[in-house]
């Protein structure tokens, strides 16, 4: 029987059908007895996630490689050179925006705080969906197809791309276990962001490390073999891709550096090491005072609110274009090294020969392949190139940061960390050889180490986080450096963290009023004393044990919840006695009881008619939010007296917490 | 004046005294002002575990190398040298086990079990005491000074001692900040189990996960800044006294390996890899039967509980003079290698030379030191020189657990790892070039890849954790191969994992009857849907609302608690009020008001003499053992229903839980 014949009868569909399904359960079968149905979904995720990371690069190189050849075919052109620097960049990103922008205004920025609220129990369907899924990964490929001129990253972006994979396969997974129930959506959530790092970088031990720190305050170690094994599998398909499209001959770090092994730096230099954490810190303050600033101009000023709201791609050219024209070489460019791209800054940065003493020789330079680093010297004097770089990439990178389009801001600040730490580095090196006159037979100091320390200092003191300084040491291969950049890490986040300021993704979570409560705490450390029967809202409908079916009846018609808590008596609504869970048809049947059985009921009273059954965790209105906090994400259903029945994570009304702010 | 005059009189002695507190006053003001005064506290732990631990290495390396010596002297006498070889591990690990016993009889085994019961939330304060440190401490110089005979290493009780001075130096810093409650005993604890791992092998991160991995089912993220922290000075203090003390030139890891770069394995031996891991997981699974069958072995068998529970010494003397008997160097021992020390084994099996390629070339196996695995190969075939030291290790190791002296059980097994992969290695080489007859010019096959690889995996399947696929990175520097090694410690972990068996610390605390939920669950799945109402002891005394002088004074004079629950009334438990906090002076205050005002107050009720406090989170006698563990461990007092009260962790009675294991 030809299957695909439109004139199959029903009862042959029926039969074929059933094969399907047989044959779908015992796969199902085979697969389970092996290990559980969401080892495999993890494994897909990772899977998935790398394909998606590695096409992107791929087709975002091409994208640069065309814009480079365009530029070089302009070659003696000096207006068209310019035009092709602009309007190739400005073009892209206005693309991304509206693209992103018309299919789902959800997908914009990094996407990590929104992951973040999510993780901690809040509902966001938008965020999660398919189309912002296509929106997202379109318009991220624009976004860093404009190159170093926009200097944005992919990190954030993937963490949320990754995040939306992992539920879509999630609802896949309850699908194939023929539950209904989403057993594991939290677990598969977190495993998602912590892929999206790892197949970012191919890095999987740093991926799980940095999304334990950026996305929980708690981590249930319950998560982290399958955050191991899903970052695993990422990062094992995305270096064999790269492998096999030869790019790499075997797996290798991304940026694999070829630091000496005997003397890797003297142990005088480790409290130099701790000096260049004390600068990332620094200047990660302002950094961070500049982000946090330029993020309430924005909210304020009247006519960028009003460009924003309507002409959101205008807005991205205009910025670009303004970018695109302080970077193009012919002008200021060519004394920040604008024509690399970002995965030339970074391997230029870290190279671990010193840039001084090799500027002289004239026929490396020549040789872009054995000199990465040709564009930071060819304007003659490299500390002002790096000191330029510095200083016009902080407000750059500060403004890229206003961009509505889909976008990471990690690679960024780790690029300039490094340059601070190779500004460092070849300063001292300098000093070293020519001040201190330190013995020619002796290893010289390696400038490539400070900008691998500076990185994952200035990039942790940022986010407030420790892991990328793994991040480095994975990304590079480089692990005789673990402690000085261990050490720079933590005193640079130190100093970031003293003072309760907010974090890189906390300010972006305040500024987008996400109900993120660890951002705000550290905003308001108040909050935490604060009794919860303070900051929650009203309080729903309360039945009391002995309620007459009229009063049953008047609870039903007025609220939309499924669970009613049932008290001793009104006067005291702290003796909670339990839930009073309804379905559709429960409610239906008690009005239709109410309604044919209006005498023989009347006289029945709650307790006798429902079963009300007892809530396992019960908070009093006093206890306060950091209390709540202390409770783990995972637990059931709690009712907060009967002030307030929630799931899982503590939801405050935003105005109750701006009051208390205050 | 001067100030050590016996004549000094009282009031100058109180100036002194008072100048002397102003000093401490002042200097912890500066100090705390830099930064918080537990920091210091975290920064000294770390420092001062690393000096115990360098400490340790010299002293044990001394005594070692006194040993080798002797031995050497005896060269021609084969008697003398085989009491040499016997009694000197004989008589130190007899010493270890008597002043270990005699100081502190807590201080024998690991004590990561210990330690996981204690940051549970268990009170166990002889485990934390100075003598348990300091017997401890002693006890595990002699057994390590017994070397590879007895075959145990030290991270276990390291992580124990650290634990003893962390909760020492917890005492100091709640006095030098002038407050009565201990507020950071938790943080302090979870540090200290970090810092014990990382300043044994100056590894800092894996240090940290691995204390995570072990000790906790739920990891704070407010603890992760601390504990990277402490271990970060840990480490570096480790590698710089070790480089101090000319050991080392720079901070380098401590088991450098020099794998070739530029490939340093072929794609197609990421599936081998695997192939590796799952041969671990399966030698884990037998180690871990045995482990268990002996542990119950030593429980049941008459004759070894009379031994062990009378004559500790004297077991340990004769369990040790049958492992030295069997490794004598002129007997079998020249089959296994026994002659190199630990750190001289893990050295060689890590070597990325072939094995068998050299064995003919006789130059190079005079000079020990070109050539450090020259004993595995001197009785002629390496292959069965490693499969027989895996053999007879084995069943040694299993029973050199069964030695009553402070010991840890991580290195040996770290090490049987890095056998079972260098044994695989090498098979692996052989066969490729003398088999398959791979292209000549090429990297050949590395067995020193596999060997790192066999012992993460092997060492992470026995401990259920994930970690060692980390600290074999950090320990050699080698991060060529994070990817193959951590795959390999995957896979494993996965049949290790399988089938609801027992971890190697998990066996322990079973063994030891420590209230250590997460050990139990693993045993008992069923345990945590059981509801709490039947696995906790009988409830405490309760009063009601309405409880008249009587009740009360009848209660107080049987309750020995300091809170007792108030209901509503009786007749339903599950209406909690709140408690009654009760200060001794209350208790007698009301006794006398009773006594004294007995007419007054007879016909007044509870709730009007004193005040009920609201519970913060109360949980019903229906909430299951999962629920309740979802609670997290620094939460404030619970009350169950009216069940009982208990601080933070879950104590359940153990016959309870026997009798629902059955």
């Amino acid at each position: 029987i030809n299957s695909k014949s439109p004139h199959l009868s029903s009862s042959a569909k029926l039969t074929h059908a059933a094969l399907c399904l047989e044959c779908l359960v015992r796969v199902r079968c085979v697969m389970g007895s092996l290990m559980g149905m969401e080892w495999y979904c993890f494994a897909t995720l990772g899977v998935l996630t790398a394909f998606l990371s590695f096409l992107m690069d791929l087709s975002v190189a091409k994208l640069l490689r065309a814009h480079q050849w365009l530029y070089s075919q302009l070659e003696g052109h000096c207006l068209l050179q310019f035009l092709c620097w602009t309007l190739y960049p400005v073009s892209l990103s206005a693309l991304s925006t509206s693209f992103s922008q018309s299919i789902c205004p959800f997908s914009a920025g990094s996407g990590v705080p929104e992951v973040r609220t999510i993780l901690s129990g809040v509902d966001m369907p938008h965020y999660l969906s398919l189309t912002n899924l296509f929106a997202k990964y379109v318009g991220l490929i624009c976004t860093l197809a404009a190159g170093s001129t926009v200097f944005l990253g992919k990190v954030g972006p993937f963490v949320h791309l990754s995040t939306m994979v992992g539920a879509y396969l999630n609802q896949l997974c309850t699908v194939l276990r023929g539950e209904k129930e989403e057993r594991t959506e939290g677990a598969m959530l977190v495993v998602a962001a912590a892929v999206g790092v790892a197949s970012c970088f191919g890095a999987p031990i740093s991926g799980v490390l940095f999304s334990v720190e950026v996305m929980s305050s708690h981590f249930a170690l319950k998560d982290y073999c399958p955050c191991f094994f899903a970052a695993a599998c990422g990062a094992l398909t995305f270096h064999l891709l790269s492998m096999w499209s030869g790019e790499q001959e075997t797996l290798q770090a991304l940026f694999q550096t070829s630091f000496s092994d005997d003397l890797p730096f003297y142990p005088l230099e480790i409290p130099v090491f701790a000096i260049l954490g004390l600068l990332c810190g620094a200047g990660s303050c302002i950094y961070l005072f500049c982000h946090r600033w330029i993020l309430l101009f924005i909210k304020t000023n009247k006519i960028l609110i009003k460009v924003l709201s309507t002409e959101k791609a205008l807005y991205s050219a205009m910025v670009v274009f303004l970018l695109a024209s302080v970077t193009f070489p012919l002008s200021a460019g060519q004394y920040m090294a604008s024509k690399l791209t970002i995965k030339q800054l970074l391997s230029s940065l870290l190279d671990s020969r010193q840039w001084t003493s090799q500027s002289h020789n004239a026929s490396m330079v020549l040789q872009p392949n054995l000199c990465p680093w040709s564009e930071w010297i060819s304007s003659g004097n490299p500390y002002l190139t790096l000191g330029f770089f510095l200083f016009m990439k902080l407000w750059m990178l500060v403004l890229a940061c206003t961009l509505p389009l889909p976008a990471g801001y990690f690679m960024p600040v780790f690029i300039y960390g490094a340059a601070i730490g190779r500004l460092f580095g070849e300063g001292l090196a300098y000093v070293s050889l020519n001040v201190v006159y330190l013995d020619q037979n002796r290893n010289p100091i390696n400038p490539g180490g400070y900008a691998l320390a500076g990185a994952a200092a200035f990039s942790g003191a940022v986010t407030h986080t420790l892991s990328p300084a793994l991040l480095a040491l994975e990304l590079t291969g480089q692990s005789t450096h673990a402690a000085p950049i261990l050490l720079a890490t933590l005193v640079a986040n130190a100093l970031a963290r003293s003072g309760q300021r907010p974090s890189f993704y906390d300010a972006l979570s305040i500024s987008k009023k996400l109900p993120h409560l660890p951002s705000l705490l550290k905003v308001c450390p108040r909050l935490s004393s604060v009794p919860i029967g303070k900051v929650l809202g009203p309080r729903g409908p309360v039945l009391e044990r002995a309620a007459g079916p009229t009063e049953v009846q008047q609870v039903l018609n007025t609220c939309s919840q499924t669970q009613i808590p049932v008290v001793d008596t009104l006067g005291d609504l702290s003796l909670l006695l339990g839930v009073l869970k309804l379905t559709r048809c429960h409610i239906l049947f008690l009005n239709m009881t109410y309604h044919y059985f209006i005498f023989q009921v009347l006289k029945k009273q709650l307790v006798d008619m429902c079963s009300i059954q007892p809530v396992s965790v019960q908070l009093s209105p006093d206890t306060t939010v950091q209390e709540v906090r202390s409770l783990r994400r995972h637990s059931l259903v709690i009712c907060v007296g009967v002030w307030c029945q929630y799931k899982a994570s503590l939801r405050l009304s935003w105005t109750c917490v701006s009051f208390i702010c205050q």
